[in-house]
């Protein structure tokens, strides 16, 4: 590994700000708009939705807190249940608790590290029944209200078949894009199959802004909700203090958007760093065979945000001893998460059986990922 | 006005970053640490629990996020009431809100623009009842879990009379401080006289991190849990991801508590020129018996972030006519907040009556404010 990396000592994933990051947040303090107001928001909302495809993008503080707004915008309620992958980071299960709602959890598949659609199609034949418009999990009673697909290190889900079961079931499509900013199916972004997308610009995404996140859609009138609802739900006026309903303060400061604007510019360095690096590794593990670099689906252009190394299930329970001994050597690697159905505050959530989750769970070690080890940036 | 001013345009309230902002910015972005790890974060805290004498400081998104993960540590649940004053920013009921709690409203007093502490003692008596270690809302039933009062534009709330209040009906006691670091009440700073406070640092406020806020308090187990829900409650590890509650990412960005470290450094700078704006102002009106300058109360110091004209009742209508004008002629004013018991979402809450409240709400015009205008910075 260290013959990729180069380096005795390096990190999971460490931003590149080698270009008009500091121009652009000096021009911010320069001019004192640092905060909820200036040109940078407005500027990167215009670009996310240019690069993606979205017809709006909406900034916001986090992506945790851009999911939980896009879930309550396309009508989940408290007391009701979203389906998500098991295997995932907690903040997707958080926005769905931050609703009120209870995660259901599915399982993965293993040629996309993402929601099984068509275990999920199988499953909710089972547990699930429609009633007049909604779907019913038939166990608890409760409303399936939604489904989020979330695209594991930038790895798209089979969206066309989710989109198509969602409909059949009239359960809404939200998609986790927190990890897939870059990442394709066809000629379309992820994050633009659903009613809406949320994206994240946390400290290690492969764009950042600090923090930050945003929700991409299509459709107008969702857009201007979503704006209402994250920016205090202030009714315009020249001075007056009007709101109009309970909402939250979920903006982005001018000054991280200015980040994110200087981060977009490089996205395309980025993501052939990325693949670059997805070869070097390749070629690197090439004489291991029980390892192989995780690589993108056909159809579909995946950004590499985190490399990921399968472990063979034979060595799978060598997992843990190559953890050790590659961090007590310097080089940063990580463990996927461990499967949300494991957390002792979602353990007793409705699940459908997960094993090929948990066998990925075993076998997946994440390998250094930052843009600039391949020196090219 | 014009004569303070000096300018034919001015804003409400502008910040301003000629001290050591970009330096520690830049260095942000030099080193890489712009996001939820990095030297800043630590910094600002310790240094905000310097200055306000609080034991811990923890910094989080913004003061509405804070405010309601602090209503949630000192207990408040779904169904519940929380205290709040009517005339306060619409922030502060959203906050309680978000805990699924029910803002109840309370009036305010005219030496102090908040919570009216001998108005709140009488009506508790008569709606209120203790049942074994709780306050109970006779009319509906459900527990008052706590008191927020806000010191409005930095002007101390009554605090050691509510204390004691709070104390006799066994209700939780926190602060909404978000406009007033640098207020005192003798040698204790605001924010300091609950369970724990919080502070907001909004582009309009006297320091700004772009959007942010604090909790600060001097409970050890607060502060810890306090820490752990805001950043997705990880359980520290060389490598898993295990997360023991449902939590938030509240986090502050690095990049936002370097711009806050080098403001917090000007705060003397900015107190002094807010103070010496209020003379200032005092003075050019000095021949208007229908209005006078808002003046801090014996015993406590002022931050005077935001200059706060009071109409005499008699020429309360003509407070729209001169904000139109002032308006116009590019000096922008602006009204208080509408009360909150006039808004859609809060208009079925419960309420005590707010007479003074509503007195003030159309006497109060707050005059731009920036620390620039004295010419002193
Ligand atoms: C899959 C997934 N969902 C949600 C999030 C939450 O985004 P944020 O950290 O911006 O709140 C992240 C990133 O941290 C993520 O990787
Ligand atoms: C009284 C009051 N409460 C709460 C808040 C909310 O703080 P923030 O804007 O940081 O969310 C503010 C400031 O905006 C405020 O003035």
């Amino acid at each position: 590994m260290q013959s990729v990396t180069n380096s005795p000592k390096v990190a999971l994933h460490e931003p590149s700000f080698t270009g008009n990051e500091l121009a652009y947040v000096k021009e911010c303090i320069d001019t004192g708009w640092v905060s909820s107001v200036g040109g940078y928001v407005d500027r990167f909302e215009r670009e996310l939705a240019e690069y993606t495809g979205a017809r709006h993008a909406v900034v916001v503080s986090n992506g945790t807190s851009g999911l939980q707004v896009a879930l309550q915008l396309v009508g989940v309620k408290p007391g009701e249940e979203v389906l998500i992958p098991a295997l995932s980071f907690v903040a997707t299960a958080n926005a769905v608790s931050h609703c009120g709602a209870y995660p259901h959890f599915v399982d993965s598949e293993a040629t996309t590290l993402g929601l099984d659609v068509a275990a999920l199609s199988d499953y909710l034949d089972r547990v699930a029944e429609s009633v007049g418009d909604v779907c019913i999990n038939k166990r608890t009673g409760r409303r399936i209200a939604a489904v989020v697909p979330m695209h594991t290190f930038g790895h798209p889900v089979d969206m066309p078949a989710l989109v198509e079961l969602a409909a059949r079931h009239r359960i809404a499509l939200v998609e986790d894009a927190a990890e897939s900013l870059g990442s394709w199916i066809g000629d379309r972004h992820t994050g633009r199959f659903g009613r809406c997308g949320m994206l994240s610009f946390n400290g290690n995404k492969i764009v950042t802004t600090g923090g930050g996140g945003a929700i991409i859609t299509d459709d107008d009138a969702l857009a201007k909700r979503a704006k209402h609802l994250t920016t205090t739900a202030k009714v315009p006026h020249a001075w007056e203090f009007f709101h109009d309903e309970v909402a939250y303060n979920y903006r982005m400061p001018n000054l991280n958007a200015a980040l994110g604007c200087a981060q977009l510019e490089r996205l395309g360095g980025f993501l052939g760093s990325k693949r670059k690096l997805t070869e070097l590794y390749a070629q690197a593990f090439s004489d291991l065979p029980q390892v192989r670099l995780f690589a993108e689906r056909q159809g579909t252009r995946a950004n590499y945000w985190l490399q990921t190394l399968m472990l063979a299930p034979e060595v799978a329970d060598q997992r843990d001893a190559i953890l050790k001994a590659t961090n007590a050597a310097g080089q940063m690697t990580r463990p996927v998460w461990n499967l949300l159905t494991t957390l002792p505050m979602y353990m007793a959530c409705e699940s459908m059986p997960t094993p090929v989750a948990q066998d990925l769970a075993r076998r997946i070690i994440n390998l250094p990922s930052s843009p600039h080890l391949t020196g090219a940036l």
